[in-house]
């Protein structure tokens, strides 16, 4: 199919789909002449996978990184999952690994898994509470962990054994495309609690 | 105090203490001569929060819409969530209630109280999932439903009743600060929950 096709099947403008070509988000077509290229399948999977990181919220710059990873997928789940976070939740400066390792053993989870990205952002995340004078006890936190651990089941237990190609895309997508919908479920959660206390 | 020891203890650099009253997000101080200005603990108290809504992500203008929530609250902690949330998912266009709504009633949530903001959110998420060829099952959708019913109880639950400032304080602090915590431990358990299954 010509661009045109491959961008209305996709959702996007015309336009939206060069910018992406250009952007090396997706990769070119094959050239049937001069100034024509004809695209597949594959390519409106990976226009609509695109759109789909980028309304999540990701930058250009992220989104052609998780690309990469799919493209040359890790040995295993395991890693991949270990990629995609350092991807999404970069380190800057060293990570002091003490608390949230004493918060990990606690709740009794494995810490030698634990990459340096998501124990930097929830350490990170305690500090900036605590600074604004919000105090965050160990039953709230508690309570958090144990929400997590039960979204994490949901999101693991997904992970299709059919072929890696489908483990590596459900991995990469779960992780980002579910965010905002647990943040929108919490906020529609909260109304309704509310409406129970104060209503 | 003067500006520089107001900087210090809210741990900012006296540079951006200055850019944060310039942008409206800290009230002036009390002017002793043409030059110079006092401050005190009140302002120490919205400097570090100023801080700590900015480094959770917030533009400096939906900041400045908080605090300004903070400052005129509204009738009750059930009113100021509304407010809260509605500045932090503001809708753009006409929003489609109907999925949503029938997710909520599934649930037995309320679905008078649900806002439009987090109503648009949820359902714009799960379009944008299911465009990327990401299924999201009645099951996984539950279970987080679920999940985030348990967060919402604990949220609500710490909202103190002392006095109406403080319980505003807590809902705006909770909703925003404890964003980063969730998203950070639900990646922590993925690594857990997948070195069990994988590993």
């Amino acid at each position: 199919m010509r661009i045109s096709e491959l961008a209305r099947r996709g959702g996007v403008t015309t336009a939206t789909a060069k910018y992406y070509l250009r952007e090396g988000l997706l990769p070119p077509g094959r050239l049937t002449s001069a100034t024509q290229a004809q695209y597949d399948e594959p390519h409106v999977q990976r226009l609509r996978l695109t759109r789909a990181l980028l309304a999540s919220g990701l930058s250009v710059a992220t989104a052609r990184e998780v690309l990469g990873h799919l493209d040359s997928p890790a040995d295993g789940p395991l890693d991949l999952l270990a990629e995609v976070q350092t991807t999404l939740t970069p380190v800057e400066g060293p990570v002091d690994r003490e608390r949230v390792t004493a918060l990990l053993r606690r709740w009794g989870w494995n810490t030698d898994v634990a990459l340096d990205g998501p124990v930097a952002a929830l350490a990170s995340a305690l500090d900036v509470a605590e600074a604004a004078g919000f105090t965050i006890g160990p039953e709230l936190l508690d309570g958090y962990a144990a929400a997590a651990h039960e979204v994490a089941e949901l999101d693991i237990a997904g992970v299709p054994t059919t072929s890696s190609e489908d483990a590596v895309q459900h991995v990469v997508l779960g992780t980002i495309l579910l965010e905002p919908v647990l943040l929108a479920l919490r906020r529609l959660a909260q109304a309704d609690v509310s409406a129970r206390r104060f209503g």
